[in-house]
């Protein structure tokens, strides 16, 4: 029999989905196990995946079989109408930008990630500059073409890109709030634990028990070790696909639960990628809703399970069992202490919760100016530096150390930034709910019983895979529209209790 | 300025060999890393980039091209024209079997592997039975359209695919010499042995000192490990590609040389393809020239080279110092004796290299019968049991140990056998000539100097990638045509000499 304009269009998107899930692989295989010289041979690889991917989403026979099946969608179940949707907008997104500009951009962002490292490495922002301007210049360009394609603020367009339905209105709603109540809670936190500093975690975990203790937890948790695999990388990611997730951490002798906590981040990512709904597995609508929600899930495990009291309850006999440790310091008391201390710090991959908001609002700020011409590329480091300085107190005595710290704006991610604080304004939203919705929960964690917490996420994001935008996923999941307050509350409750 | 014809087909077979390339990858990890549970998921990412390339190489683009390049030649240099030569051969192989064939075998051969390794298992010859039958009579099939596109007859266009410009006249003239002088030979050695047999290894070498001493072999032999890896699977292979390259082995505590002896089996591999000409590199005719010639490299390096006196003197000191054995059976003379013990064995892949000719014989005839319908499918046991007792007095007890332990068949390899034990013939040909042009062979080997051996072969074999056809390579590096003659004077002087 024939397959109809939609059957046809499942078996190209699983086409594409087969090229990405190999590059994915390709790309862990890259930070894990490749040898450092052959980079040109994976660079080409990486390359010639990625065109065909792009290649066939964009294809006329896409748009053709599109514009058909739109035509005859009334036999269809309802996720299938969302997967038309879903392919539609993968097709707009890129088809938007014209393919000089992608080549041009591919280019700039590949020599500008070269110069950006050498920047940072000397600490030399003019090594820098004219790359990042180029970069801006052309994503500039994108974003506009974008926004015109979507009909979206060429900003938004970009925010699209990574948070589906996310706009610079509910982002700059929410970084005001909280913009206007960090400084405050800052202030008062830093005070509050000043009082009772932690007591240093001076006994070390070598770093195969401190695996040990990681893989132990994971496998409670119930991620499946016969798809899915933990290795370290200079950077913890979670790679892979469905079927095949491979997250990876970073095990530090001399600071025993940084490795864990970064498995647990990751694990959040891999759980959220393993519960999204399997008959629906390869289609764009069975994929994650986004990095704003994908973050939310990773800080929600990090975050607000384990870095509390009852998950270091059931974590403090692992550490003395596997890890060999003992003494005061490693009560649960004090590892609550030390995993949620508040610094005002220089560098946003190493801040607290709390803090970490302000990094990104800074980030918010400055990446929309660049893009608007509002400020120039020569300012950017005195920008950055006056400013973390008004936010957080702190002032960067390089730039390394300020406006070279991160990899993003050289790359072309503008409009990734907001995504991980959005991403923890969503985790305190769903937080709230499943407290409410499951007062066991504590019980639960500090017994080592994580499926009800995992059920509850299953229900309310998981199973949804990208059917709903990102606002309408959490409205759907909480009962309320996005806004700050949950994380608010949360902050306060936490950090200011005791 | 426009590209030539020439130019467009350049970087289309750059794309093919990235996609390559890719799965070559995807299968290491296959074996290396993937989790168990993976496998469909992997299946579908092969699929796609094995069917991307096989469209790129058949594509009308890619024929038409090469029209216009064949008839715009005079300007290229003569690899250049060579590369051209193999670039339609590529595309006249892939050609030349109709779509609905090769889906119809690849399905096959899926299911035939499945059941073949139940029916092995069990030891049920009649579970692969029917499957046998139908992937037999699809490689036919598929041999008679390959014979006809190539002008070659049915089983040579089989070999043809594995080793280029070998025909079974050949193949043949040189077992009938083989089989001819092999029983006697087998016979001689044996009683030969038996008069002075080797003591057991029994001193224990722990995996992980096996593997200490074979990177530190590699080093000297120059495996870059700056673009390779070396790892363990279950079946020892050579995979990735130049560049890249990823040999694995497996290290068994109370085996404590077989490990070793893949390692250097595969680095023979590895080598040849680190020493293929990196101008032509990512083109047809930069590509190794098949699976015989491969053999040759890596049995030139475990057998003739390795299993031998020169590289045990060598050896030995490292197996004190790393692996801290000592004692009279870690004396050169009883290594020598233990590593080159000859055999009456069963399984093909435990063979010592003397006996294992005699297992491909028997298989180059059976396969060509069964293609032929002159040996049915049901009468293989009986067949390949009374063959092999004539041939090496030895019974199997079971099809297991018969005519079920390799997987060949079962997933369409037919043809292929052969290039093992041409690999032989072909080492011990080179070997004789580069004993002949490099007297100080020996010395250099036992001081641990490897440098002479890989120019040698750099310059006869390496550097010609898929320049020349098989025999033409050998007549070019011995200046002898490719016969028996010098495998049977080097198993005679090393097995019978003393």
């Amino acid at each position: 029999m024939a397959q109809s304009p939609y059957q046809q269009l499942e078996q190209e998107f699983r086409r594409v989905h087969a090229f990405r899930t190999a590059a994915s692989i390709l790309r862990w295989d890259s930070a894990v196990m490749m040898p450092r010289g052959s980079s040109d041979l994976r660079g080409e690889q990486l390359a010639a995946l990625e065109t065909e991917a792009h290649a066939l989403v964009t294809s006329p026979r896409v748009s053709r079989l599109l514009d058909r099946a739109d035509a005859n969608a009334q036999g269809l179940e309802d996720w299938q109408v969302a997967n038309l949707r879903e392919m539609r907008r993968e097709r707009d997104h890129a088809i938007a930008t014209p393919h000089n500009l992608v080549s041009r951009l591919a280019k700039a962002t590949s020599r500008a990630e070269v110069r950006w490292l050498e920047a940072k490495q000397k600490s030399d922002f003019s090594l820098f500059a004219p790359h990042l301007e180029e970069v801006v210049n052309l994503t500039r360009n994108k974003a506009s073409f974008l926004g015109k394609a979507l009909n979206l603020t060429p900003y938004d367009a970009l925010i699209d890109e990574f948070s589906p339905g996310l706009t610079t209105k509910e982002i700059d709603s929410i970084f005001t709030t909280l913009g206007r109540r960090l400084p405050g809670l800052i202030q008062d936190v830093i005070d509050g634990q000043a009082a009772r500093p932690p007591l240093d975690l001076s006994g070390r975990i070598t770093p195969s028990k401190q695996r040990q203790i990681a893989v132990d937890i994971m496998k409670t948790i119930g991620f499946p070790f016969d798809r899915g695999r933990i290795d370290e990388s200079e950077h913890p990611f979670t790679g892979g696909a469905p079927g095949d997730i491979r997250i990876t951490t970073r095990f530090i002798p001399t600071d025993p639960l940084s490795g864990l906590m970064g498995v647990l981040h990751e694990t959040g990512h891999a759980m959220y990628d393993l519960g999204l709904p399997e008959a629906w597995r390869g289609q764009p609508v069975g994929r994650d809703r986004g990095m704003a929600v994908q973050e939310s899930q990773s800080l929600l495990l990090e975050m607000f399970i384990c870095r509390n009291r009852p998950f270091l309850r059931y974590l403090r006999p692992l550490l003395e069992k596997i890890g060999g440790v003992s003494g005061p310091e490693w009560e649960v008391e004090n590892l609550y202490r030390v995993l949620t201390r508040v610094r005002r710090s220089l560098i946003r991959v190493d801040a607290d919760e709390i803090t970490y908001t302000m990094h990104i609002i800074l980030r918010h700020e400055l990446e929309k100016e660049l893009l608007l011409g509002e400020l120039k590329i020569k300012d950017l480091p005195e920008a950055w530096n006056s400013r973390i300085h008004d936010r957080l107190g702190v002032r960067p005595s390089n730039d390394a150390e300020g406006c070279l710290q991160d990899v993003h704006w050289a790359v072309g991610s503008f409009g990734y930034f907001p995504s991980y604080s959005i991403g923890a304004v969503i985790a305190a939203q769903l937080y709230e709910s499943l407290r409410s919705d499951r007062p066991e929960l504590d019980e639960e964690i500090a017994a080592g019983h994580f499926a009800g917490l995992f059920d509850w996420l299953r229900q309310n994001i998981y199973r949804h895979g990208a059917m709903l935008s990102t606002p309408e996923l959490i409205q759907n999941a909480t009962g309320k529209p996005l806004s700050a307050a949950a994380w608010v509350r949360y902050a306060e409750g936490k950090y200011l209790a005791d």
